[in-house]
């Protein structure tokens, strides 16, 4: 389901320091099976891809029937988990109904964009919001409501899906007393970890990607990563490894423009869970071929503190072959008739060498296909690897005690006086 | 035009550090003035905004007025330096004129899609490559030119603009043997230094950018620069000064989602100028408010190794007032009424101060209005800082050595049997 290739590593793999890492590595994903280790308490996802119910998921697709066939489009309303692991499926997959999203910033041009475009549209909201207190997505659901009451009057009610805690919070309070519809997200469950509960599964349902096939990938995952030097080890091990040998930051590399939004979520996933007391590799991405043209010489040349990670799709979902070339102006007529696919893995072998050669060693992840299964299973996997490596680096994976301290000075500043 | 702010700097400023590092900035200023620093032959860019005439952007905005009324698209097809700088003024500044971008890459899917999208319209193509011999531009031009034959036959002549050396390459060669409209790219400018020449400058015409506006700013940047202590000395000066204080990654934030593409330019540039010879600091970039709900737990609390580089827009082009909500459900009622773009601003002071308290030293630049002549000025003051800090590092910021390891690789695995 996921092959992890380490013939990029530079230094001989399979040492004594290894052996060490993955012993560790097995370990702490003890740690984590046991829910007893820093923040036990929001490991509920570890094995919820096993207990979410086939009820469950057809209310999902049930109401995104609905909304499929009487909306022209959703909006989907949150920020950070909420919205980034959506986007990853949909930007990899495509949609086949429009989706939009808001309450990602506090920028007036992209929302009053939005709220042109979406004033001549029939369309639904789905806020998520575990406390339904945040600043971004609560300044923009305001904005949302009032054209749709605006459009609708107090059917507004009936156009609006709250995804937030089951039983608390401010969201909540709002969504029983108006009656709306609504889906929880489970207490055991952080934002960055949350991807295949209602906050992903339920928005990717509307634009038509299949749920049951994306959890069902996770499942898989899920048996996978209970096994001794599975993959999520693997990788979990090398990482810190790494990190240790005096790495400082990971980059993760794709070769389909596609993912660039799924290196958006890694990005938040690994950031979030280990930039603490101190630790944690410093997660940047690049779109190949296009940033070898940008960051390719920085990762030859530079400083060695590169770890470059590199996730490979076994197969295009479309090809195209090379035309020909009456004069042959650029040289490459050799290429006539072969694989654009083919080209680009080409790039990908030869850069990984170049990169090793110049001091950035590579691991190679690979999965078969781009579906929703094989999506569902590589997305289980980081968070199982991610899970691994915070407890490795002897960090708390599901807190994000840092992000209090902006808020506070922000709320501050809010308060006081002199806002226009 | 452009100010520069040390508040968020951590330790005091000015001190006898500071102002060695200005007084080394001085130097590599001379030097880059001088053209007689490594890579000085490819110091072209320097004064080329006071060097631009009238005609040469009369002869780009005529031929951009036939494609503006001719036509329904334009392809802009290029890869690093022939694209980036074009996208980051569309992006920020909008177009109102379609501008697709093709020979970025290698996916077959993204091409594909172009293909189907351009199918049944008038599209021109402006195929810019210094040399005409670079894989991903050269492939895509194959798949585009047989797609405008289909359409014109002998005609696709006229829909094709090159850009491209003034006599020399492939590019030129079959330019000058077909009869094909083209632009000079300047042999003393190099791809990442070239947004204020035809590359950038001819498509941004097309896109209805007033170009004149841009040079303009640009020409009064390059006057500012050339004063001492101006605000490309200081930049340069002071991530430098990071750097050898033990920073190893600069982070570009910007508060307004359109800027996304600019920091994209902006990584290339400082990437491809310093990341040799193991020196440069790692160009990272991330779009506030969003990002803090996922790369900010990192700079808050995550190893002391940023250097935190603020892009502020002084003004939004348009603002929001925060509605009115009867329940006040999100608690956010003290804002009501408020803007929303004093509350990003807001948020941005706040950001600031909370990271240097973590940590992260910060660095504000701040441009009154995203304009065109602001843009130019901004574009200017970034290649000339990464001119004055390349030369403060020692390396030469105007070659590339390090590409050429995975170009060798890849075109000896493509040569190789065995392709599709």
């Amino acid at each position: 389901m996921i092959t992890l290739d380490t013939e990029w590593l530079g230094e001989p793999a399979g040492s004594g320091e290894m052996e060490k890492a993955l012993e560790e590595a097995a370990l702490a994903a003890g740690i984590l099976e046991s829910g007893e280790g820093p923040g036990g308490e929001f490991t509920g996802w570890v094995d919820l891809p096993e207990r979410i119910s086939g009820t469950c998921l057809g209310e999902m697709e049930s109401l995104a029937a609905e909304i499929r066939s009487g909306a022209d489009a959703l909006v989907v309303t949150g920020i950070g988990g909420s919205y980034l692991g959506t986007r990853a499926v949909l930007e990899a997959l495509g949609s086949d109904f429009p989706v939009y999203f808001a309450g990602r910033d506090l920028s007036p041009e992209s929302l009053g964009e939005l709220l042109d475009t979406l004033r001549d549209k029939r369309f639904y909201v789905n806020y998520i919001s575990k406390s339904g207190g945040t600043l971004e997505p609560a300044l923009a659901f305001r904005f949302l409501k009032k054209l749709l009451q605006e459009q609708v009057g107090d059917n507004w009610r009936s156009r609006v899906v709250a995804t937030t805690d089951k039983s608390r919070g401010k969201l909540r309070n709002m969504a029983q007393r108006e009656g709306l519809r609504s889906f929880p997200v489970p207490e055991s469950v952080g934002g960055r970890y949350s991807v295949i509960t209602a906050v992903g599964l339920f928005p990717l349902a509307v634009a038509g990607v299949d749920i049951r096939a994306l959890v069902e990938g996770a499942r898989a995952m899920r048996k996978i990563c209970r096994q001794p030097d599975s993959p999520a080890l693997r990788y979990g091990a090398l990482r810190t490894l790494l990190k240790d040998r005096g790495r400082t930051i990971e980059v993760l590399a794709v070769y389909d423009p596609s993912l660039e939004a799924l290196t958006g979520w890694w990005k938040q996933l690994f950031g979030e869970s280990e930039g603490k007391d101190r630790q944690g590799l410093f997660p940047a991405s690049v779109t190949f071929t296009t940033d070898l043209h940008s960051l390719g010489q920085w990762i030859q040349e530079g400083p060695e503190v590169l770890l470059e990670t590199v996730l490979e799709i076994g197969s295009a979902d479309r090809d195209l072959s090379v035309p020909a070339e009456e004069n042959d102006d650029d040289g490459l007529g050799f290429l006539e008739g072969k694989s654009l696919d083919w080209i680009n893995r080409m790039a990908c072998r030869g850069t990984l060498d170049a990169h090793r050669d110049g001091g950035t060693p590579g691991i190679k992840l690979s999965i078969a296909r781009k579906d929703a299964f094989s999506l569902g299973g590589l997305l289980y996997f980081f968070m199982y690897a991610c899970g691994v490596s915070g407890y490795m680096q002897g960090v708390n994976p599901f807190d994000q005690p840092g992000v209090e301290a902006y808020k506070k000075n922000v709320f501050s500043l809010l308060r006081e006086d002199g806002g226009k």
